[in-house]
């Protein structure tokens, strides 16, 4: 069966829980997962560290990556770009690594793109009242409002459809759960088996 | 989440265990799913009983069935029609069930036709010299020269790639809970979540 590393984006609402699924994941099985590092023009924050939290870059060195198309998917953000580069993701999955991308949709539109086997997958809490409640107990840094957080959900919440699963994150033990069983299904997909299927079928015919 | 019932067609090499593992799957699952039962007009063999091995029924009554289109799929072998009534199947999958209709690969398209959203399984031995042992090590009751036996494997496994999940049987309580979980997964489908995105969007919009 293909062990291949499959290249997993979660997005998913703020709020939503996503941080904290993807570390139980991570820590639960290390040796499945890869967490993509992405690469970012901002500053360090204190205690950051290059190649840890972020590949931290240069204006100059970040736009050459575009240009050479070494970005699986890229994006500016208050005057400040983040990707994802290509080799990390590859190594790790070369190496058998399910990859994970903790991105928003516009990223997850690119990835699909290029990787049109990618594995989408959308965290939400489970009803629009409770992501009403973590909002409203959380800061951002760019959105003070309730108002504006919850638009901004809205808007999340228009591109669903694009994804393969909806993950709903109730007890968050359980969701890493369903989370891990999903990306580990998806190494049985009839499509990644190809090579599988095509020695099997060559073999019956030599018999 | 969505708990309507998913109709899961499950195919596979003869001698891949499909039987076993659908025994396992139903004692060890029994409140989540139903394995379909098929109408058939061959005549009942000692101890088969209307309604529980199959629903037998007569030549008229089956070709009525046809013509009326209560039938999901249908094919005639060795001069006997077998085939799928929809009513049950719809009637298990209403009440939440998982519904399991273990049938060949022109069956499973003319589910798919249909039922566009049915998923698909396909059984095989982990390799061609474990299927080869297992065809060997077993009476068939209308091909009896392995020769002919691989050749109808080699037939069967030109449509793999219209299934979506290759499942491998190797272990079988680890192959049960694989297939389990594959469809549970299944309900997490975006597609299938459709209601709930739309109404979670609908209450994001009105706070």
């Amino acid at each position: 069966m293909n062990r291949k590393g499959i290249l997993t984006v979660v997005s998913g609402f703020s709020g939503a829980g996503k941080g904290t699924l993807m570390k139980g994941l991570l820590s639960r099985y290390e040796d499945l997962y890869a967490l993509s590092i992405s690469a970012t023009t901002r500053s360090p924050r204190p205690g950051e560290q290059d190649g840890r939290e972020y590949f931290f870059r240069t204006r100059e060195e970040f736009e050459q990556m575009i240009a050479q198309q070494e970005l699986i998917e890229y994006a500016c953000y208050v005057n400040n770009y983040y990707g994802t580069p290509k080799a990390y993701v590859e190594e790790q999955m070369a190496l058998g690594k399910d990859v994970i991308l903790e991105i928003e949709i516009q990223g997850a539109r690119q990835v699909k793109r290029d990787f049109p086997e990618a594995l989408l997958l959308f965290v939400t809490p489970p009803t629009s009242g409770e992501l009403r409640k973590r909002l409203e107990n959380r800061g951002t840094e760019d959105c003070d409002t309730i108002r504006c957080r919850l638009k901004r959900a809205a808007e999340e919440a228009e591109g669903i459809e694009e994804y393969d699963y909806l993950i709903v994150n109730d007890v968050l033990e359980e969701c890493v759960e369903t989370m891990h069983q999903i990306i580990q299904n998806e190494h049985y997909r009839a499509v990644r088996n190809i090579e599988f299927m095509d020695q099997f079928r060559k073999e019956l015919k030599e018999f």
